[in-house]
């Protein structure tokens, strides 16, 4: 997916929302438990409910390898899924894979031509030669940590060079130059406010897929202030607040219904900058 | 798997030698190829030849997850294989994982109770509640990435901070203090010669598990000159230069040829150490 689509798909639906399928196998409401394939069930009525609101969804690759070979199956036939009845949507592996080249290479075909999806994230720890195995396929994305949503991204991304230069900055200042905005966005955490307006000094044209409102309790009115630019330039992700809103067997009505308000306030932060 | 029963078996076998299960499906002998499962029938023949010589297993998850649902059930029949008939053999598994708090989580729970291996390598970048719940289980260890064998290990591992300190020296100075040298080892690679010295100054006790000798170019004697303490302290692993030392019907033989090649040269190591 080019970066105009993803645009037009803002523009059209009014939202930068990307519901998180992190589905736990133990928070299945209970009356799917019986069904042959309760994660791939559970998620086909999340995407029924939801699919107007968002424009994209983001599958976090733990909750379906915690179900070994039946999570991986999941995992395929809920791509599979999407792909066929809503091919507007913009999908994501969230696998915070990458290592040597040669087996970063082995991720990214498994990702991009075997599982389909448009987009994985990637750490940036191991430098360069983990990363560009993801970038040489054409119209898919590398989505890079930066700065994460979690209490941890103190520890070492916050961490200050002998130049003034934090280690996320540095992330990103040299490893936009491994790809372009066509290829390449950032994770950034919802819980990071202010820092959105460093983070756009060195990338101002990149996408950012924003973890972290809800459960995590980033702020969406922050996140627009200081990181939207003019084609948006956000995908923000809830995953939690959407996905297990209800328990009950309208769980996904609800869901929906969730997916619906943040919409709105979206349409609102979108319609503020002018973009509609 | 306890620290002294991991030293008893390097006394015992005079090796401190993993075996790096990547194995491509592609790069298999041909002969194989017929077989219902040919990664686990390839895996199992070289166990059988390169047990006698090495002390641990690491298996690289890209090479399994790249073969989608059947990579995970050769994957899983492979680290039951080792448990069933070599069952004093450390097994790794190689996935460079690390999340949020709720997702590490799920992968500690898939790695050690699932699939049940006894330990694995996790990414620090997110910091520490992205490594703390691998950390909860009882005889299970964390392989953090410290200094890596790649190229890429210059862009940001050797960022040095406002004090002077380098970032995989940052890693290893803050995680050391997040468990113990019975809970935790760190990734170093063999290309990183006389670094292992300021490694050892930070983590004297621990065990470092030392990829890069063999394809990547890293060399044994420097890594044992300033890498081993006086429990050896070194798992080193080869993959390649093993799995792949030969590509006819004697595949096995050979990778069990080249892994007794290595163990003598171990040999010679831990005896100048005066370890046995």
């Amino acid at each position: 997916m080019k970066k105009t689509e993803l645009f037009e798909n803002i523009k059209r639906k009014q939202s930068f929302l990307c519901v998180g399928l992190d589905t736990d196998r133990n928070k299945i409401p209970y009356h799917l438990w019986s069904d042959d394939d309760p994660v791939y069930a559970f998620n086909r009525a999340i995407i029924d409910t939801t699919a107007a609101y968002c424009i994209a969804y983001k599958l976090n690759l733990a909750f379906y390898e915690s179900n070994g070979v039946k999570g991986w199956t999941s995992l395929k036939k809920t791509v599979d899924y999407i792909k066929t009845n809503y091919p507007d949507q913009f999908i994501i592996a969230d696998a915070k894979r990458g290592d040597i080249g040669n087996t970063s290479i082995m991720y990214a075909h498994t990702f991009f031509n075997e599982m389909g999806v448009h987009s994985i994230t990637v750490a940036p720890y191991m430098g360069e030669d983990s990363v560009m195995p993801f970038l040489s396929y054409e119209g898919k994305w590398t989505i890079l940590l930066a700065l994460t949503s979690n209490k941890g991204s103190n520890d070492f991304q916050l961490t200050e060079d002998v130049q003034g230069e934090h280690l996320y900055e540095k992330v990103l200042r040299i490893s936009k130059n491994w790809g372009d905005d066509e290829s390449m966005m950032y994770v950034v955490g919802a819980t990071q406010g202010q820092l959105f307006e460093t983070v756009r000094r060195i990338v101002p044209e990149h996408f950012l897929l924003v973890p972290g409102i809800g459960a995590q309790g980033g702020s969406l009115k922050d996140v627009c202030h200081y990181g939207m630019n003019n084609m948006c330039g956000l995908i923000v992700n809830s995953s939690r607040a959407i996905i297990y809103a209800d328990s009950t067997e309208k769980f996904d009505v609800k869901a929906g219904g969730t997916a619906a308000d943040i919409q709105k306030e979206m349409a609102f932060f979108l319609s503020k900058k002018g973009i509609f």
